[in-house]
C-alpha cells in the first residue's frame, strides 16, 4: 500500500521535550542543557508505514532471531525506482548487523595482512578504526577542496597515485561522502572503476547515504556501471541513515557481480543482525518513498538555512551545502576556536557538533553539524555557536 | 509498576497460525508444514511491560543508536532478587549486542595467539567457532554422563586435567549448560575456582540462562563466590533468552572483580547494541518478574510433561529434565535414526530439533529440542518424533 496524499516535513514533527524523552545517544550522551547536534541520528518520527510494521512486530512478540525475509527485495525496489533503474540480484545480498561490522567482515577477505586500504579524508571516523582493527593500515588519500567555496571534490590524479601503491589492496569508498555530502559523477565513478580495474584494486563501497540524495543530484551506484571493477565491488546500504534507524541494527552487503559474490559467500555468517531492523528496513524500502521525499524536501530546505544562518550569525564560518545528507562540513578555522571547535563549542555554547579532529588531519579546526531537526532547533544550534565565539 | 496479580501460563496464549505469522528464523527457516522445535526462541507474546516499553519507543520514533542508559542497574536490582543476593556494581559492566560477540572481542585479550580455551561437551555450537575465528584453540573437556538415568555433571577430574593443560589459558563456562541444563552446586564453582587459580586460567562465564532455573534449583554466579578467580571472571548475561528477545540485541558483559574490570575495560567498544534491546531488557530486569515466575511453572510443567509423552510415544527415546531452560538434550541412540537424528525426524517426521552432532561429537546420535511452547504443541512434536521412527 503506497500512501500518496501530500506528507508533512518529518523534520517539524517532535518538540524539544519529546526528542528529550528519547533514550537513544544523541540525546543521553550529554547534558540536558545541551543541544545535540553530533551524531547521525535524526529528530524525526517513524515514517508511518515503519512504525505500524514495528508495532505489529511487538503485537505479534516477533523479537525471535533475524531472519533475512524480504529485505533484499525490497532494497530492489527501491533501488531500481530511486537510483536509475538499477535492479541488482536480491540472492547475492547478505543480512548484516551494520555497515561498519560487515565492512570489518569483508576487509579480510579481500586484503592479506600488512596491506593497506585507501579512504578519502576528511573521512568518518570508524573506517580508518576498522581497517586497523583488522590488522590492515589506512592510505589517505585527501578529497580536493576548494578554497574559495568550501566545495569538495574527488582528486582522481591523487587517487591515481595511491591506488597505484604497491601495499594497496583495498579502497574503502564512502559515497555519498560522510562528512562533506559529495556524490561523485558517473564519469568520475568511471574512472575510479579504471584506476581500480588497472592496479588490481578491490572496491567496497559505503552507500548507505544514497538515498538522501537531494533533488536533482542523480546518484549512481558504483556497482551498477558496466565495469569489471564494478562486477567485483561489494557495496554496503542500510535503512539507517534515511529513515532514522541505526538502533535497529539490520543492513545489506550487496554484490551483484560474480566476483563480488564470491567475495561476499565467503563472509562467515552470525546472529549479529536484528529482526525489528530487518522489518522496519522492508516497509521503509518498500511502503515508504512519500515519507522520504516530504524528509528531502525539508532537509533541502534546511541545507540552505543554514547557510543564511551562518551568513548572518556566524559569518567567519565556511560551508558548502552538501549534495547528499544532513551533515554539514564546517570550516571553522578563522573563529580562533582552536584545532578542536567543537570541544569549544560545547563547553561555552552547550551545543554538541562532532569533532572535526576525528575525521582526520583535514578536520583540524573543522567540525561536523548535523541538521536533521527542526528550523527552530537549527536556528538555536547557530545562535549558540556564535554565543560561544562572542 | 510491578503486577503483582496471577499472570496466565505464557506459553499457552498464542496459536499456531499466530506464530506462523512470526518472521523470526524459529518460524521462517523451514517450510511451513514442519513444526520448528530448534532454535531458542520462544513460543510466547512479550510480557506485558516490556511490549508496552517497546510500543512506546516506536511511537517515540526512540531508534537511534544505542545508549547503556539504566540496563546495568536494572541487571543488578534482578541478580539481588534472584540470584541470592548478589549485587555486581553497575559500573563494572559494558553494553555489548549479544554474548557470542563479546566472548569474541573478550577472548583475544585473555589468551595469546596458538592459546587453547576448555570448554564443556556436548558444548552449544557457537562457542568452539568463535573460539576457532579469533585464532584460539578448543579443549572438549566432556561432561560425566549418568548412563542409567542420562542425568549429566561436571567431571571435576577431567577439568583438573583440562585446565592443567600448558597450552590453556581460559575456561569458557556455559552456566547453567546448555544443551543438558546443568547448574552446579556452590561447592562445583568453588572446585572451579580453585583449578582456575592453581593453573591461572582465567574464567569466561556465559550466565544467559541463569534466570531460568527451575524452582527450587538455586543459582550461585560465578563471579559472586568470594574468590580471586571469580575475582578476575568476565560474566555474560543478557535478557534474550528468559523474556524472548534475541532479535533485539543487547547483552551486558560484567566484571565486578578488579582484575574482571581491567580485562573489561579493554574491551573494544562499538555501535553494535540495539536501543530497543536496552529499552526491552531495562523493562524485562525491572518489571517482569511475575511474568518469569509464570513462565517458569509453564516450563516446568512441560519438562515433566516431556518425560511423560517420551515414556508414551519414543519409549527408546533417554531424557532427564534440565536443572534451567527450556532445551531438552535427547539421547535418540536407541531409535536407529543413524548420527544426526534431527536429519531423519525433519526428513520423515516435519519436526525441526537442533542437530546433535552440532555439540561436538558427545552429540552422535542425540538432538536438542526445545520445549517453550504450548503443551499441545510439545505433544505435537513427539508424535511426529514417533511418526518419523514407525
Ligand atoms: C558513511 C557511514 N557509514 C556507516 C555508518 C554507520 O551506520 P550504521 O551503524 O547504521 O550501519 C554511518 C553512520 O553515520 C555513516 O555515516
Ligand atoms: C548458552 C548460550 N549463549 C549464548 C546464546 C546467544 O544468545 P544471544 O544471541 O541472545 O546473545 C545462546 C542462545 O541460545 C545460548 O544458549
Amino acid at each position: 500500500m503506497r500512501h500518496y496524499e501530500r506528507v508533512d516535513n518529518p523534520l517539524e514533527q517532535l518538540s524539544t521535550a519529546e526528542l528529550r524523552a528519547r533514550r537513544s545517544l544523541k540525546w543521553r550522551a550529554y547534558d540536558r542543557d545541551v543541544l545535540p547536534a553530533w551524531v547521525a541520528e535524526m529528530d524525526v518520527p517513524l515514517a508511518p508505514a515503519i512504525a505500524a510494521a514495528l508495532t505489529a512486530a511487538v503485537a505479534r512478540g516477533d523479537t525471535g532471531y533475524a531472519h533475512m525475509g524480504r529485505l533484499a527485495e525490497a532494497f530492489c525496489g527501491f533501488a531500481q525506482r530511486r537510483h536509475g533503474g538499477w535492479l541488482p540480484d536480491p540472492g547475492r545480498m547478505r543480512l548484516v548487523p551494520d555497515v561498519n561490522t560487515a565492512i570489518g567482515a569483508v576487509l579480510p577477505l579481500v586484503t592479506g595482512p600488512g596491506n593497506s586500504v585507501v579512504i578519502n579524508t576528511p573521512a568518518y571516523p570508524p573506517f580508518a578504526r576498522t581497517i586497523t582493527a583488522v590488522g590492515r593500515r589506512v592510505v589517505a588519500s585527501p578529497l580536493r577542496r576548494d578554497g574559495n567555496t568550501g566545495r569538495y571534490s574527488l582528486d582522481l590524479d591523487r587517487l591515481a597515485h595511491d591506488l597505484g601503491r604497491r601495499d594497496v589492496s583495498a579502497y574503502l569508498m564512502c559515497h555519498p561522502h560522510n562528512p562533506t555530502g559529495l556524490v561523485a559523477t558517473r564519469a568520475e565513478l568511471v574512472a575510479i572503476a579504471d584506476l581500480a580495474e588497472a592496479h588490481d584494486v578491490q572496491v567496497l563501497v559505503d552507500e548507505i547515504h544514497a538515498p538522501l540524495s537531494y533533488p536533482g543530484v542523480p546518484f549512481t551506484p558504483f556497482a551498477s556501471l558496466p565495469h569489471a571493477a564494478a562486477d567485483a565491488a561489494v557495496t554496503f546500504v542500510s535503512p539507517s541513515k534515511a529513515w532514522h534507524l541505526p538502533g535497529l541494527k539490520a543492513a545489506l552487503a550487496v554484490a551483484p557481480g560474480d566476483d563480488g559474490w564470491a567475495t561476499l559467500r565467503a563472509m562467515p555468517s552470525g546472529h549479529g543482525a536484528g529482526l525489528l531492523g530487518v522489518i522496519a528496513g522492508e516497509a521503509a524500502y518498500t511502503d515508504a518513498d512519500d515519507w522520504l521525499d516530504a524528509l528531502l524536501a525539508g532537509l533541502d530546505s534546511n541545507r540552505r538555512l543554514l547557510a543564511t544562518l551562518l551568513t548572518e550569525r556566524l559569518p567567519g564560518a565556511g560551508y558548502h551545502p552538501p549534495d547528499a545528507t544532513y551533515l554539514a562540513w564546517l570550516d571553522l578555522r578563522a573563529l580562533g576556536l582552536g584545532d578542536d571547535p567543537a570541544g569549544a563549542l560545547l563547553a561555552r555554547g552547550r551545543v554538541a557538533l562532532a569533532a572535526g579532529p576525528s575525521f582526520g588531519p583535514e578536520g583540524l579546526g573543522f567540525a561536523r553539524l548535523n541538521f536533521a531537526t527542526s528550523a527552530a532547533r537549527l536556528a538555536e544550534a547557530v545562535t549558540r555557536m556564535a554565543a560561544a565565539v562572542d
